[in-house]
Parts: structure tokens; C-alpha cells; sequence
């Protein structure tokens, strides 16, 4: 192919039949979303750079606005919603329950076929504190994969307080280099990267023998009584671990304990999150389909202190699962009618006969 | 509002009632594309910014890439959807009718309410050519429209040959910043920029005068007839007209012929334009809600020669079109039931059996 008629490194498209699904996906997404009386935000493609999390710097696609403010494209929604609930919306009254459907951009580093773009469907209920909402938040994200016939699915379960908690005692101060070198070894599950994290610090002996334990566990298949026994000593552990016990205990009460595990390594790579945090898991598939938290400092940092949680799906991953797991026949796309007459204007009026009866159409190709 | 909760200048942001109309609108406008069997294409947001128009350089958002490149979000779609079909979908056997609905960027000059971002619903008849595919198009248009319950509108029909052939004629070379400023001019009906741009070049008087006529003109009621006097002289601006009149008479044996109009001043903005061409306007909107046209040599210049026909309708514009004309009482949003229950279990419980049978519920905020 000619070079001009490259796409740039990143840049997807879609067209036909993936086009469909992912259209088709989306809407039975988004239903779910509006079942549960969410209201849709559209937020805008690009903001000022210093609206994103600092952990996301890396990854923003950046520009200069035409008054020469530094502005980027999304690279998630929370963020942005966040901040547009406290300004813009700061007089429509909490809680409030936003979903949104659209494009991200990060900057990957150019590997084979790595996307810059990627579309993101989730939903953030600002306002909402306490186990309910946490509750509700999980459940939304459970009948997601549900509607859309994904059956072999598990949601796996931390808490920003553990590992946080673990992090403190071990002796990372909060800026440090170190800790965010250790965060990432941990969510890496690379125990020699924690171990080299660890040496520049000193601390407490049982959290730097609990953090490389979350380094090399697979974490998934970890029960709270075994997390109890791994984070003993740790006070503020404990009571993370008390917050997730009582999510698992209603979700098994209401017959959902099979879609849940706890990983405490999970913590999530974003800055923002102070409680449970999950990443969703669909078999068959060798990354997460999505995932979230509950984040309840991000909207005092903007002047509106309130509680708040939310997830995403990847739109595109969400597809793949769907390919993997979900074998039914698919609904061929039933195959336009041809159009009938003798002359053009002929053929126009029996066109409009027939999609005045919903048909679906081709009008030909012959003059 | 404290600056840094502010959304950039340009930026748009929709939410609740307005998000859920459009939302619905799109799905109303797409549900007639894919009636018509066009095939969805999802384009990437950015591209290399020598792919667009150039007559869009000066709005372009650019950006540089991580290799160097000069990247540029989409200005529009059917530069970009035409380079995908000559490159990516070039094995994918013509004629090709491919259907986008997402967001396009443009700079705008800063002024009241002047929006960077708009969301454009489209289709390319790629490979479609002659009457019947410029027939095709401007029907498909029109139900778009009644489709959304809008009644009062009207395809204002020009051709990009009829002011081609009379700038020619008048002197006016093909790269002359003169031309472009007599096309600015009789865009925006300004006969003074016309005459100032006529001052620079020499050439026919017939021309001449047939250009301060459509300047003057408001236009969108001339006859075919009448405009064969004011055009008489020019042989090119002539075969327009044959085209033209032949579009027209089979839309009225079609029962269409009050749906459409003749505005010869219609020439789009755009450099590609090479036949009919089109913007659609509603009764109570002072500007186009959309538009489109036949570009026959812009698929030649990508290496695939093809004749080509698209139209796309801005949403934002459609959905203040609709909110003037159709008065029907909105479908009033549900209101969402409540969930019971007397422990967080047993809520889960019944809101799984409410979504089940496709209830709209709230989970609530008790905890």
C-alpha cells in the first residue's frame, strides 16, 4: 500500500461486520446503563492537560489550543466527568448517576498493532457512598457481560486501602519514585522489580513480606480469611479487608458469589482510587475486559467533596470476549430487498413503499 | 465558576434531556442508513493532515506525532473514509456505501457559543455513479429527515459545474486566491466581495453577469428555466443544468418535487465537489442542518478511480431542528421503580428480577 494510504501508528478503524458488533454491543451496554436509571454525559474529545491524572501524563496526545493553553485529548472519562460535575453541573444535585460512551486516546508505545484509540463505555456514580453503592456499581457491571452473553466472567476484587496501607508501612513515603516503581511492580506481578523497590526503603517487616507475597500470588483465587492471616499486622489493611468482606458476603447472599474473587494485588494504576477496586476477567481472554473503583477523594480535590464509584468496559476487548465465548449463530444481517420499476422515478416510489414498511433495501447499482 | 473547573473554549458537553435526544436522534438517522443497506465505518479521530481538504488547513486541531508526523483531528469524514477505501479496503469490490456517524473538529474564531466540536451522520455511495446514485442519495436524505418527524425542509440543489464552468469562463485560473475569494463571496451572498474579486481577472461578460446574478440572488427559487436564460451563453454551465433538471423531474414523478430546490450559488466550500451538490435547510433554522454532494475525481487522486456521492447531517444542528418543529409531546423519560427489600442481599435480589423483565429501576441511595 502507497505510504499516504497508510492510517498513523495507532489509529484504528472498523468497518463492516466488526463494525456491527461493535455498534450492537454498545447499545445493549448502554441499555443496561439506562436500566439502572443512569442519564448519559457526552464530555468533550479534548480538556486541558492538568485535568487528567498525573499517572496518565505519559500516555496524553497533547496540542496547543489557539490561546496557547496545553490541551489533550481524553485519555479516560472519570477524570472529566469528575470535573464537570463540579463545575458545570455544580447545581444539578447529588447523587448523581452518569454514564458515558465514547473515544480515548493514549499513546501506546508502538508495538504490534497496539491501539491509540480506544472506546470506552462506563458509568460513575458520583454521590454514591457506602457498601450500596459499591454493591450497585458491581451488580451493573455483572449483568453488563450477562447482556451481551459472555457467561465465563469473574470479577476480581482489591481494595485501594490494602495495598495503600501495605505501601505506608513498608516505608514508601507518598511522592516517593520507589512507590510508584513498586505499584507498578505489584500490578506487573514482577516480585524482582518489588524486591529492587524495596531496597530503597526501610520499614515494617510483615508489609514487605505481605506486598512480595501479592507480587508472586496469582491473587485471584485468595479468600479474605487467608488475606487475614497475610496482612496481620497491618491495622488499615484489616479494615479494607472488612469493607471487602462485606461486598462478597451480600453478592454470595444474592447468588452472585460465583462472579467475584478477591486479588489484593489489585490495585488499579490510577492515582484516584481510595477503596474497593476491581478488574473484570472473561475466559478466554488474557487481559481484563474493564474494570474500576470507587474514588472518593477526586471530587473534594475539585471542590465538591462527595464519595463516588464507577467502571468501564473496553469496547473493543468487550468485542473479542463476545468473539471468544459467544458462539450462537449470530444474526446473519438479513439481505437488503431489490428495487423494483421501470423507470428511476419508479423505483424511488416502490423504495419508499418499502421502507415505509421497515424493509431493508438496496436500490441497485444499474442506472 | 473557578477557572480551572471551566471546559476549553470551543469544547462541547452534553448531558441528560440534550444527551438522551441526540442519542435517540442518531439512532433514528443510522436505523434509515442501514435501511438502505450502507455498511458502518468507525474512521480513526486523527490522521496525517496533508488527508484533508485543503480548504480546511486553517481549521485544522494539529498535533505531532510520536514519529514526527504532522497529525490533525478529522475536520471531516469523507476525505478520510475515501483514503481508507482506496488503501485499507481496497480488495473490498466496489461500489462501496459505508455510513459514519462521530465527531469531527474544527477551529472555529472564538465567538458566543462557537462550538469546535460537532458530531456529523453521513454516508458515501463510493463507486456510485449517474442519476441514479445521486437519486439514491438525496432520497435517502429526505427520509432522514421525515424520520425524525421534521416537515418542513428543503434540499437546496446546485452544481458544483454550473459555478466552475462560470468562474472559468470569467478568468478566474484554477489556483488564484481570486477564485477562492469569488467562491467565499457568493457563499456567504455578498455581491461587494464578488465584484472586488472579479476586479482582478478579465474574461466573459455573460459569466460575468450570471455570477453577480447568483450573488444577488437568494436563489432557492429559480427554476431550472430561468436559469437557463441568466446562464445561456455558457456551454459547460448548460450540461449542469441537464443534469440537474433530470435529478428534479424524476424527484417530482416521485411524488419529491416540493422536498427539493434549485440554488445555482451553491457550490459548497469544498474543493472536491464535481456534479450535484446540496445543503439541506429546515423551516425556524437560520443555517444548513447538512449537506452533501458528488465528488467524481477525488478517488482518482487516491490511486482507486471512482465516481462518489455522499451528504451528512450535523447532529447538533438536526437536534435544534427538531426541538423547533416537532412539537409532539416527547416521550417523558420513565421514571425508574424502586427496589425492595430489607437487607442489601434481598435488594440485589429483586433488582435482578425487576431487570429481568426489563424494568427501568433505581437502586437507590439507602444503604
Amino acid at each position: 500500500m502507497h505510504t499516504r494510504l497508510q492510517l498513523p501508528q495507532g489509529a484504528s478503524c472498523f468497518t463492516f461486520d466488526e463494525a456491527r458488533r461493535r455498534r450492537a454491543l454498545e447499545a445493549q451496554v448502554i441499555s443496561v446503563f439506562e436500566g439502572w436509571a443512569y442519564d448519559e454525559i457526552v464530555p468533550p474529545l479534548f480538556d486541558d492537560a492538568a485535568t487528567f491524572d498525573p499517572s496518565l501524563a505519559s500516555k496524553l496526545y497533547t496540542f496547543t489550543g489557539r490561546d496557547g493553553t496545553t490541551l489533550a485529548l481524553r485519555p479516560d472519562f472519570t477524570s472529566l466527568v469528575a470535573k464537570i460535575a463540579a463545575g458545570r453541573l455544580l447545581q444539578v444535585k447529588a447523587p448523581l448517576r452518569l454514564y458515558y460512551s465514547g473515544e480515548v486516546v493514549r499513546y501506546e508505545p508502538p508495538r504490534a498493532g497496539r491501539q491509540s484509540e480506544f472506546h470506552q463505555m462506563g458509568l460513575e456514580f458520583l454521590g454514591g457512598g457506602g457498601s450500596a453503592a459499591d454493591i450497585e456499581v458491581l451488580v451493573i457491571a455483572i449483568e453488563c457481560l450477562e447482556a451481551v452473553g459472555v457467561t465465563d466472567f469473574v470479577l476480581a476484587l482489591g481494595h485501594a486501602g490494602v495495598v495503600t496501607a501495605l505501601l505506608d508501612e513498608a516505608g514508601f513515603r507518598d511522592s516517593d519514585p520507589p512507590r510508584q516503581a513498586a505499584l507498578e511492580s505489584l500490578n506487573r506481578r514482577d516480585p524482582a522489580g518489588l524486591v529492587r523497590a524495596l531496597d530503597a526503603v526501610t520499614g515494617s517487616e510483615v508489609a514487605r513480606r505481605a506486598l512480595m507475597g501479592l507480587a508472586e500470588d496469582d491473587g485471584i483465587r485468595q479468600s479474605i480469611s487467608s488475606a487475614r492471616q497475610v496482612l496481620g499486622g497491618v491495622g488499615r489493611a484489616s479494615a479494607a479487608l472488612d469493607d471487602l468482606e462485606a461486598i462478597t458476603v451480600t453478592l454470595e447472599r444474592a447468588g452472585l458469589g460465583g462472579r467475584v474473587a478477591i486479588d489484593l494485588s489489585e490495585s488499579r494504576s490510577l492515582d484516584y482510587y481510595t477503596g474497593v477496586v476491581f478488574r473484570i476477567y472473561g475466559g478466554g481472554l488474557g487481559f481484563e475486559v474493564g474494570g474500576g473503583g470507587r474514588y472518593d477523594s477526586l471530587l473534594e480535590g475539585l471542590g465538591r467533596p462527595m464519595p463516588a464509584i464507577g467502571f468501564m468496559l473496553g469496547l473493543d476487548r468487550l468485542t473479542l470476549l463476545v468473539e471468544r465465548q459467544v458462539t450462537a449463530a449470530r444474526d446473519a444481517v438479513e439481505a437488503p430487498a431489490p428495487v423494483h420499476g421501470n423507470s428511476l422515478a419508479e423505483r424511488v416510489l416502490d423504495a419508499r413503499a418499502q421502507r415505509n414498511r421497515g424493509a431493508r433495501i438496496r436500490f441497485g447499482d444499474l442506472a
